[in-house]
């Protein structure tokens, strides 16, 4: 079950990557999947969360624009976000934000 | 079908809210949409995108943390908000950020 991420202190980064997709490719999942296993290794990755329905919202944490600037250098990262432009998704929008405030209800 | 907000030049704000649901509360999808509806008449209000399975992830787009700031004080919204608290969601988390930089593909 995905689980919310647990976050440090403000201020660290947030990549909010929200899309929608083309229909029929199986091996999206396995693409996914894989990216988010790199980016858990990465340096400076602090969580990530990510839903979908009609639309998909991942949202990864980081500790900097440095270490998301690395990870978005990474060669293998960047040739599946290349494949995912050309065929997995009908589009999609990346945001990269700077958390200021949190709060919330923990279990 | 819900789509990917189309948010304006970066410096803008968004809400990451971030939740797991407690079982059976069947009123919780007439709250959601009527928070969704207040917060879309709201002044600096700039898009939302939604997407729910194990996990639910709504992200609200603002002009400035001073619009973000008033719908938090709406006072319809905060008790929602608590009534959530307290039976709706096992736990969640509300993230501020700052959007400081966007891009993707669009339709």
């Amino acid at each position: 079950m995905e689980m919310i991420a647990k976050t440090p202190e403000v201020p660290y980064y947030a990549v909010i990557f929200t899309s929608v997709k083309n229909e029929g490719y199986h091996e999206y999942s396995e693409m996914a999947a894989k990216l988010v296993a790199k980016a858990q290794k990465q340096e400076g990755f602090l969580g990530l969360e990510s839903a979908r329905n009609e639309i998909g919202i991942t949202v990864s944490y980081w500790k900097d624009l440095d270490s998301i600037e690395k990870w978005k250098n990474d060669i293998e990262h960047i040739s599946a976000v290349e494949l995912g432009k050309e065929k997995f998704y009908k589009n999609y929008r990346v945001r990269i934000a700077k958390v200021e405030i949190e709060f919330g209800k923990k279990d």
